[in-house]
């Protein structure tokens, strides 16, 4: 295990190591073992049919190796997988398997597998063990946090809970096999933390980012710790979004809402979050920051191959009414994340709506 | 508000308080607005049909004259409504209405609505304020402890979480229109909180058994305090069901069994666990305990008019197949709650389920 980088998501007694390496799937027995899961009771590996294929063989042989107990369950790719179905038939899998209270839920895949397989490990008997193997990049963000969460037919992540991992495993080899276009959704998350905390870190995408499009183990190492490390240092200190937490929802109000319109899947979630963190640098500009903030937002998200402009058939009405039932309006005041410089944000509690009107139309119109 | 007993549960910063009196429904408004209840984001009333039908009305015009804004969904009555489809519903009522993160879900009803708006409450939007109105007695013992979960076809209560209410006000008052069965099955549990913790209670309810099923507001109110007491004593010691939490579970592993092979109605929950605790009762004689162990419980669990036998037509290797299901199972070993005398009980980890196969065939000759 050369070149591995750790670290630590510092939540107190659900403090939990991220490691992050090439081939580190090989070493999944041990690295579960010490962690604490049970070799005594039935173990669940979630996948989805896309990474069933290409990995779900060699983590099974790794583990039952390593004298674990182990069953899976492959669930359809995409989206739609995030449903209280999906949940109802893995409870049952759970069951027919006899898994206990001491047993633990293996996520194999990307972010729509943590988030079902979290909330399966959440709620199976009020909460079991849960490990976290990543093997996209926008999963650098969602296996930190404990945010898990299925969808509801009118709202995204909506049913849910925070269920800590026992730890994360990221192993850099199986993201190999992720498609171009999943590889630049991801970075739109790491590209995020940068501009959210560290404007040192943008300025290294911007120089690495045709590395990091080419998939460069050095530089994706790289861009997947630091990734790590801002979510880490803003969830530790604010495991329950009361307050701070709620920066890592830079260019999510908009995203969402786009998701939501466009219908699941035609734009990929970071995509949708690459336009609206362009929306929110615009805001931002409007509101008095630097110029600099929506030029280099924008030319960072370009240069990874991001789209930057918001598709023009999407109804703004629509927009509009989509984020309304977003999480982040509390009380009828609308929150929204917007930035005052390179890798620093603020929380406006009070941006009207007319002006995000406004920003989803030029959105719509902005140079690509 | 005369002859209001007061009581906390003492869970550290999840600490809440139980109010137990006759009137207390009118009191609604201002004890929730006490207990930080938000007047600023809609508030949802979950309850069942029977319940809406005698006490919805008043509650709401109660909390609409304290300046709440309030909805209500109504569910069927009845344990088929702790489902996923139900929680799906329900969350969709909360997103039409408008339902934040400073919202509140209010339970009104029974152990059915208690556990299934809990569920409601703790994973919308990754959980939300919680109050309870019990209004079963029944409910006394789910109201406390913040166990909360819907059933999946294959086995009860398997999906849930932990989530602790803001308050509990238990209007004695709602609790004459409950059916006479219903009051019947709910003294079970309080008789449970007895058995396991405090002889001097069981003695108590012996001699008070009629007052009791008259639904008497002073003996009520007192056993309701008592139960309420014991079962928080318990939680507060043992919040995640570690160790001593076990011992609620007296009478459950066979009670469990037999609810699921009867068909959930056929027996309710407390008639189920009268029937598992004359088991376990007779288990414990088996295992050294004084005989009285058995004849007591017998004889106070017959006072309140609970079954002490099992129904002949139910089948034995059913209810051991049901009981293999069962959360109790852990790593292979079975698990057991045992008196050892009146007001106390043991957890013995190493039952046979032969030893448990005689008990159940022996239960079905048990003279009534
Ligand atoms: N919990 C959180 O904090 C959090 C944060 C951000 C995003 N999310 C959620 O994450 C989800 C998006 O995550 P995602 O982009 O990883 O989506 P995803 O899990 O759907 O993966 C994207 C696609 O890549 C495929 N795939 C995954 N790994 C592969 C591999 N190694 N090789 C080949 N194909 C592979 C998948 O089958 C899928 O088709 C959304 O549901 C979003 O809500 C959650
Ligand atoms: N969460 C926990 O810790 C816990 C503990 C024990 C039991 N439970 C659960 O509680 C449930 C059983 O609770 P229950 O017995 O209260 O069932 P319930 O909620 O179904 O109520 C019983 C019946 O009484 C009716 N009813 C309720 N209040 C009434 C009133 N005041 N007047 C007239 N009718 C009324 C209901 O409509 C229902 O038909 C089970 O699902 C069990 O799993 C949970
Ligand atoms: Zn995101
Ligand atoms: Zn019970």
């Amino acid at each position: 295990m050369s070149g591995v980088r750790e670290l630590t998501v510092d939540l107190g007694d659900r403090s939990y190591p991220i490691y992050i390496g090439e081939g580190l799937l090989d070493e999944a027995g041990k690295l579960l073992a010490n962690h604490g899961i049970s070799k005594k009771s039935p173990l669940l590996i979630i996948t989805d049919a896309n990474v069933a294929e290409r990995h779900l063989a060699h983590l099974e042989t790794v583990l039952r190796e390593g004298g674990f107990g182990v069953t899976s369950a492959v669930i359809p790719a995409g989206e739609g997988s995030k449903s209280l179905s999906q949940l109802e038939k893995l409870v049952g899998v759970a069951l027919e398997n006899g898994l206990d209270r001491k047993s633990a839920i293996v996520a194999l895949g990307g972010g729509v597998v943590g988030d079902l397989a979290g909330f399966v490990a959440a709620s199976y008997m009020r909460g079991i063990n849960f490990v976290q193997i990543p093997t996209t990049i926008l999963a650098h963000d969602s296996s930190v946090g404990g945010k898990v969460a299925v969808n509801h037919p009118l709202a995204k992540n909506i049913i849910g809970a925070f269920h800590q991992p026992e730890l994360v495993l990221y192993d850099l080899s199986t993201l190999q096999t992720l498609p171009e276009r999943d590889v630049k959704a991801g970075l739109s998350e790491v590209v995020k933390h940068g501009l959210i905390w560290d404007a040192e870190f943008v300025s290294w995408c911007d120089d690495n980012a045709e590395k990091l499009l080419a998939l460069d183990p050095e530089a994706l190492g790289y861009a997947l710790y630091k990734g790590c490390s801002v979510k880490a240092a803003v969830v530790s200190r604010d495991e329950r979004e009361n307050d701070l937490r709620a920066i890592l929802n830079l260019g999510h109000t908009i995203g969402h809402a786009l998701e939501a319109v466009a219908g699941y899947g035609e734009l990929l979630h970071g995509e949708a979050i690459a336009i609206g963190m362009v929306g929110s640098a615009r805001l931002a500009v409007k509101l008095g920051a630097p110029e600099e903030v929506y030029g280099v937002t924008k030319r960072v998200l370009s240069r990874v191959g991001l789209p930057v402009r918001l598709p023009a058939h999407l109804d703004t009405d629509e927009i509009m009414r989509a984020m309304m039932h977003d999480k982040k309006f509390q009380e009828g005041a609308i929150t929204f994340i917007v930035p005052v410089a390179i890798g620093k944000v603020e929380i406006n509690k009070s941006v009207s709506t007319a002006l995000i009107r406004d920003i989803v139309e030029q959105l719509k119109q902005e140079a690509v």
